[in-house]
Order: structure tokens, then sequence, then C-alpha cells
């Protein structure tokens, strides 16, 4: 018997609230409408603040890695060089991206679990003078290890090499300044912080980008920034059909958002990493990323010889907690818990609670409830 | 006042039934879970009889306009040519998308509301000898329009010329033959026939398509159908992250299609075709494709100087009955009414007295209550 009541606790998608579900279950409406216009033009309007942009942010229907090959193809052109950080899976997504499009991608290979040094970007840019852009995650939701972009940033800025970062699982997450660190691109997606499901990627460009995606013929049509930009800004809707129901949830969303306030949101989310990781300290759990955190997911390492992928199953299907296991050769190492979006802090207690319960089950030895007492004292302790 | 029932009548988005937007409504799954897998496999082989396929239908998280880039970006390589009949928006939007991937494009240009001659596309391949395929539409949702593909397949299937078909308000309107009539790509979306939101494109790729497929290395990433085949058929989830709820409204909703019968879809489909067009007659109105109209919407043709925007914007805003002007050329001259998906044949008497309140108020004149009175007969006479 499954359990009655689920808790999807992954790094994306999340949970979405009744609020968002109710408002995507209203009737259609047509697309090129003012009521639709009104709603995109607010949800964009309201986006702003996540990315830390006064530039436009599109709405693109697609999943975010949609909107991450939309910066690769608007913002270089085949045989050009680019710089990658590959530190995770999702780095390891530019690369392909970049060979794919015919572009030279030079790797800075950074360990799992580990944020890239800025010092390793700024060589890679001195062996590589030609390199036209540099290609990050904020967070590395594969390793759930942050990299630095702010200082990344100072390295690009003053370059004639953009800086085009992945915030899936940072926009909205933690505070990101796109405009005052100078970040060129920032990508996002709907399933992660702001509590929808998956389907819409999102992404703003810099000043800068948006010369350079001008100026650019490369092969795109759907993921046509340029395109995309005459259509959200100047005429209200988008270029090719939109997933309607999603651009009304994001609206919706966003003000539950901002009606908790973006600062609470972060606060919140901080909350809950340190509870999680307070959690699994006490339980004698070592953490994949100490040094460098995500405030949206914690990586736990299974301890001595159990199979991380077996108790990531336990718990999601004996005990009904949903959350992921690693990539890759980290699938049967890693444990991957989520705390972003529509998660309350009491929902930390149920994520350690079942990792627990799961680890006791594969004869890991610990004092029983030390993880949830951990958590608790967390929480009381507050924001 | 805006009227408190609305009715959605354009040829798509199209209306969601209550079964449909509830199943959407349901808490979020991971794309990673055998329960996810199950929808998947099951929406994917209920999509095969609308297509008339044994092969894969492949689920993409897009519009359909993103499928129908998924068929040029990997069934052609840069500088390759290829033939497009171009008959409307859409015909011209392949022409766009081969243009944009570096593609040789030669246009058989159709007059709006015709439907292409099988002979000037055979004409046009002698004239064009290196053409590796032909882009077409079944039906050009712009001008209202069906052309003949089953005739077109006659042409291609004995030459190294693939047909590649968009059938975005073809599928699940009316009966698609793709591997009887040897269509080599069949391209569809979520918002019309399948009554669900947009945000979801479907393409299917003969075994020949599939071939070329695999031996090209053109540009793409997000949209590469192998990478995608070994996801969806071998893995039994999406490469990337998909559109969840859509996947599983789209699962709902087959079962209702399914349930209803495919062919009785088809032949409600014609009965509200027909009943439109009989009513219009009655009001003394031109049909604008009235050789080859299509099942799934109407074009008729605003009488006598009135500007069809402007009857449309009355329909909509003033009684609450949503179908859409022209496009382009065509915006002030052509109203379009949609007649697929969750539509019920009642709904016809909707269209039409609306029609015939708004052609009134901008000085039309007409027997009142004829319209509706043909659309009544027609009804009343059975599918």
């Amino acid at each position: 018997m499954p359990p009655i009541k689920k808790y999807l606790l992954t790094p994306g998608p999340t949970q979405v609230p009744p609020e968002v579900l109710l408002e995507m279950a209203r009737p259609l409406i047509h697309h090129r409408t003012p009521e639709f216009s009104a709603e995109l033009d607010k949800a964009r309007e309201r986006l702003k603040p996540l990315f830390g942009t006064a530039q436009e942010v599109l709405v693109l229907s697609s999943s975010g890695t949609g909107a991450m090959e939309a910066a690769v193809c608007n913002l270089l052109a085949p045989r050009e060089e680019a710089i990658f950080v590959n530190g995770g899976k999702f780095g390891e997504r530019w690369g392909k991206m970049l060979g794919a499009h015919g572009m030279t991608a030079h790797e800075v290979k950074v360990e799992w679990g580990r944020a890239v040094d800025p010092e390793q970007v700024e060589q890679a840019l001195e062996r590589h003078p030609r390199a036209r852009a540099v290609f990050v995650q904020a967070s590395e939701t594969s390793t759930t290890a942050v990299h630095p972009v702010e200082q990344l940033a100072e390295v690009t800025r003053g370059r004639d090499v953009l800086l085009i970062v992945d915030g899936i699982t940072s926009v909205g997450v933690f505070e990101q300044k796109m405009d005052e660190w100078g970040l060129d691109a920032l990508v996002s997606g709907s399933q992660k912080a702001l509590m929808l499901p998956p389907g819409l990627g999102l992404i703003a460009l810099s000043e800068r980008a948006w010369e350079r995606a001008r100026s650019l013929k490369t092969p795109r049509y759907y993921f046509d920034l340029n395109r995309e930009l005459r259509a959200q800004r100047d005429e209200h809707t988008t270029a090719y059909t939109p997933a309607v129901t999603l651009v009304r949830g994001l609206n919706k969303s966003l003000e539950l958002i901002h009606g908790e306030t973006l600062e609470a949101v972060f606060a919140r989310h901080r909350l809950m990493a340190e509870a999680v990781r307070e959690g699994a300290r006490a339980l004698g759990l070592k953490l994949f990323a100490p040094d460098s955190p995500a405030p949206g997911v914690t990586g736990i390492l299974a301890p001595g010889g159990i199979d991380a992928a077996k108790v990531v199953r336990m718990m999601r299907d004996n005990l009904g907690v949903g959350v992921q296991a690693g990539q890759d050769h980290m699938r049967t190492k890693l444990i991957r818990i989520g705390h972003m979006g529509y998660v309350a802090p009491f929902e930390m207690l149920v994520a350690l609670s079942a990792l627990e319960m799961a680890l006791r089950q594969h004869g890991y030895d610990f004092s029983a409830g030390a993880g949830v007492a951990a958590v608790q004292r967390r929480l009381a302790a507050g924001a």
C-alpha cells in the first residue's frame, strides 16, 4: 500500500501550491487577447526582482534546457570559442550544447561537489584569448554546490567575454543581482523556486548580450530571442503559441512569492538548508558540498557501503517522501533533498525522519531521532 | 460588463474538458518515477491511432512550432534543398524555418484559401531534383483549407524525398493514415483536437525519416529526436524535464477521445464544420476555402466592406464568443470559427447566433435567425 499522503522534496519538479494548481485549472483563454497580454506583462514584470535585473525577462514554452540552448544559439556563432565550467551534470550539459552547435568549448573541470575557483576561469581565458563567453551554473543541482558567479563576473565584465549563467536552481532561491554583478545572461525554469510545473523556460540578457544577439545570424527559430523580445515587449504576447496555463500559473505564483516577500523566501530557503545540514551532521553523515552548499538542495553522502539509490527508493515508495539520488556516477552514493519553492520548514522534519528510517533499514547505526532533533533545534532558532 | 459565461471557439487554443483540467491540478509528481513512466508510455501508445502510425510518437515540451522545427533540423542539413508549400501563414513558417537553418527552400506558392495541386509539387521536384524533402500543412489553419497530403505522398514516396506534414489541426481532427499514405513526418500540438492547453509538441517519423535523422549531424540539442527517441522508447521518460502536468492531461484527454471513439470524434468535427458552413451560406456569406474546407476550422469572409477584426472583437468582448480574425493581410477580411476538440455540436448554434448579432450591428442585412436555423437543420440531420 503506497502512503496516502506524499511529500515531493526533490530538487525539481517541486510542489505547486493549490492556489496555483487551481489558477491553472481555470477555463482556457486565447493568447492573442488583452486578457492574456495583461497576465504575461504582469508576470514578466514580477520576475525582474528575482533575476535582479531591469532588463526584459522573456518567457519561453520549453523546459529550462530549452532556455539554456537559447542562450547558446543566440550569443555565440558556430566555430566561436567558449569556456564552460564543468562541475556536474548541468555544467557538462553546457559543453554538450556548445558542441552540438559547432562551437569550440574549452572545459574548466571542477571536482563534483566543489565550487569553481574564479582563478581557474581567469587562467582559462588567458589560455584561450579567443573565448567569447563563459558558461556556468549559479547552483549545480546535480552536486548541490553553488559557483561564485558574482566573482566570475569580476573576471568577465572587464573583458569582451559574456558570462552566461544557468540560474535554474538559483533564481527565486537566493538573491541574484544580475545587473549589479554584471551577468550577461541568466536562465531559469518554472519547476523549482517558482512553484510551478515544468514547461516554462526563462531568460534575461544584459545590454551587451542583446547587442551580440542582434548581430548574430545563427541557425535558430523557436528560440530566436530577438523575435521573442519584439513579441513580448512590443506586442505583449509571445512569438509562438505559449503554454497559456503555465503563464497564468506563473503570474499567480509570483503574486504569492512577492506576498511572502522575496527576502522572506530567501530566508526560508536558507533556514531549511541549514536545518537539513544540521540534521545530517547529527546523524554522522557527510555533506557532498560542504564548502559551498546550495540553498535550494542538499546533497548527503550515503554512509559506508549503503546504496543511495536504494535509500531514495525506499523513502519514495515505502514512506511517500520523494527525494532524488545522485546522477551518473553518484547515483548509488548521493541522496539529494530539495527545499525550494512551496516547501515549509516543518517538512525538513519529514525529510530527516524518512531518511533516518530508510538508513536504519539499510543497517546504518545512529542515535534514533538525532537528525529530527537537530532539525527542530535549528528551526526553533529561527531564520 | 463582460458576459458571465464564455465560449472559446478559436482554432486553438481550444476548450479543455473539466476532467482534464482537474487531472492537471493533481499534486506534482517527479518525471523520473515509475508513475510518470507509466503515464508517458500510455499517452504515447494512445496517440498512435490519431497519427495512423505504428511508429513511436514523441512528446516534446514546446508548442507545435517547436515540433515543426524538430522536423526541420533533424531531417535536413544546412545547404540541402527542400520544397515548401506556401498557402498560408503556416506554410510560410516552414519557409522561414528552413531559411533560418540555412537550407535552400523552394516555394510552391498557393493562393490563400486554396489547396495545393499535387502536380505543382511534382513540377517543383522536377525543377529542383536535389530537393530532399517537401514541407506542407495537412490543414492550413490560417486559411482554413486542407492540402491533399495523401496525394502528395504518392508523389514523394517513390522518390528519395521526404514528405513532412504539419498536422497541428489535422491529428485528432480527421483521419490521418501516416503509415498507409507514406508520410515521413507528422507533427502536432496539444492545444487543438487534443483538448489540452498549449505546451506540448508531438512528432512521429517514418522508417526512412529515422534513417535520415540518425545519419545527420546538424546543430540541435533540445530538439534532437535521436536522443529523445532513446529516452522515451528505451528509458520510458523524456530526455529533459517534461511538462509533467500536460503529459498527465494528455493521457486523460486521450482516454476521453478513445472513450468517445476516434470515428465518433471525426464525425462530430465533420458535422460541426458542415453545420457552420450551412449557417454561413444561409446568411449569404462566402466561405474562404469552399473547395477544400478544413474539418477543424471554418473561414467566413466578412461581407462587403465590414471589418472582420471588428466583428471578431465584438463577438469576443461583448458576446463572450471567442473566434479569430484572419492573419496578416486577411485580418480585416476573414472570420475563423474553430470547431475541434472539446466542442459540442450545439455550440455551433452559439457561434452562428453571435455572428448574426455582430454582423447586424455592423450593418449587414439578412433574414434574422436564418443562420441558426440552418445550423439546427444540419444538426438534426445527424452525423
